[in-house]
């Protein structure tokens, strides 16, 4: 076998004999150590010491695989701990499931392997179960990532999106389209040379405090792949209300909306993984937003609209000069592969 | 757009935004109508009633995606379900992670979209949540599948891979290799021209049958990749104990026995997706092979081996002229995409 040969990923390794034990041994087990995992059964055995659980799956294709601000390892953890907790779960336990091409450098693969394991330390979950398949080389682009979460709901808040009310007020954690144009801007194709910084990242602490403040949070939603125009669309469409954005208090940071009049594309539409919204009662909103500002990822939180009751479904901006504007759900092609 | 176009994936159906929600509403719900996936929200909600659970996850690449006995689809639920049933666990709840290949045909996913239902439906297992992902023609190939499943643990029946023990009898629930080779001898490159059909199946009504006889099961393992073979040498090395299998008693059908001699392969080593293999104590072994042999998935049931304690670690076939061979764990290439 030539010395390369050893660098790289091949069929064998997932074929479920020695080499897939040796990945397994070599590489996963020494970053996630734990007594779940290690045991190396079909299945990790768990407690339960919840009466209700979330569960919930995102597979992961994004390009190019690393971003400034994170890599695909990264945003498999966020985007599955951040599904989990904004249906008002504290994030347990993780599955990952790696579908990797033949000849991707293991080196590379530690790297992934290394940012998953960091941020789910950081966001306080286990990986205690996962799976690696690897198909031939051009049959796949370079590794697929499926994470799948479960999660203790521990206080009875039904945070669903059909829970929006008439006079809740709209809050955005923080500033819109980061890791779109993150992503965007780093493909090769694009030929862009700023660094715009991806807001990737776990938001479970963030919702804990959030949840410690008032527990009238009727809707909470990540604002991931259509950006928060389209989970608010949806929001608006679930709950049957209707939903004005002020222009002025949506917090977009201006490298984002410089590279999104450069190359047409909107910031209410691009893609977020550490920013959501909420509707919460109107009372406690200006409390909620001041305690999320001092929270690391919740700086930039605003009030950014409210939810009325006249044309149930429709989402609008109220525009810098006054003017309203209809933000629909978004159709026909967007770009693929952001996460 | 032109007529055709209505007929295949296209990369907005992966974007989360109306063709998303179109292929969701139109397809996933016509098929898994139940309380939870229909909520659509970021995670299901789901009651534990049990204080234990198993947590396992599987990706699936295989190729062809229909092949005969079977599909993608059925496999991916198999697999799953199978791996939380030898667990001990009674599978409930599954999600699953589609990757489309841009291009794919809307009516090849729906027959896959109709086994994953027809096989959970069999299975007693409900699919809760969801994910579809689309990368561009090229760069995946046709369907990758990840299912991630939970299973309560009803009864406090410890088996994992380390409990057997010398003096156990070793069942092999069914005729094997017959996955791999249907799989195999469906490719086209490979000009063969038997219908060998596979063997996939979810094998948690079986495992129920067994557990009903008796609690003396110290070891069960469905024998997936890399074959009975395969898990019997990690059962060996778990469990500190050597291996001794009875040629004569090893199931095999007579036409996996055939291509497995033309093309060159060992059914021992060969993928099984609705076969298991259990150490179980010697005199619960008669009574359990009788009822396994009624159930529609261990009509060939055998007790094919026996535990013992020289050799820790080393699994051996007894031929059928009376010699002895060891049976390493598998090195190097195999066949990809068994699964």
């Amino acid at each position: 076998m030539a010395d390369s040969d050893q660098n790289i990923i091949r069929l064998a390794h997932g074929g479920g004999g020695s080499l897939t034990n040796q990945l397994i041994k070599d590489l996963f087990l020494r970053y996630f150590d734990n007594e779940y995992l290690k045991k190396l059964n079909d299945s990790a055995i768990l407690q339960s010491s919840f009466s209700q659980f979330a569960f919930t799956t995102d597979s992961f294709v994004v390009s190019p695989l690393f971003f400034p601000g994170g890599d695909i390892g990264k945003l498999s953890v966020c985007g599955t701990v951040n599904d989990l907790c904004v249906s008002g779960a504290k994030p347990l336990y993780l599955s990952i499931g790696l579908i990797i091409e033949e000849g991707f450098s293991i080196k590379e693969l530690e790297r992934i392997v290394k940012s998953i394991k960091d941020t789910a330390q950081e966001a306080g979950v286990l990986v205690v179960t996962g799976d690696t398949k690897v198909v031939e080389h051009g049959k796949a682009d370079g590794v697929f990532i499926n994470t799948t979460g479960v999660g203790a709901i521990e206080k009875s808040i039904p945070v669903t999106g059909s829970r929006a009310q008439s006079g809740d007020k709209v809050i955005i954690s923080g500033p819109i389209g980061s890791h779109g144009m993150s992503v965007i801007t780093s493909r090769e194709n694009f030929g862009f040379h700023s660094r715009i910084k991806s807001d990737v990242a776990p938001l479970n602490g963030l919702v804990n405090t959030m949840l410690e403040i008032t527990e009238e949070i009727h809707v909470m939603r990540d604002a991931t792949r259509g950006g928060v125009a389209t989970v608010l669309n949806e929001i608006a469409d679930q709950s049957g209300v209707s939903i004005v954005l002020d222009e002025e208090k949506i917090p977009v940071n201006e490298d984002v909306r410089g590279a999104c009049e450069i190359l047409g594309f909107d910031p209410l539409y691009t893609a977020n993984e550490g920013v959501l919204v909420a509707c919460v009662g109107a009372e406690d909103a200006e409390e909620l937003v001041k305690a999320m500002q001092k929270h690391p990822y919740g700086k930039k939180s605003s009030i950014a609209g409210s939810v009325k009751d006249d044309s149930p479904g429709r989402l609008s901006l109220k525009t810098t000069i006054g003017s309203h504007r209809v933000l629909d759900m978004q159709t026909g092609e967007q770009l693929p592969r952001i996460c």
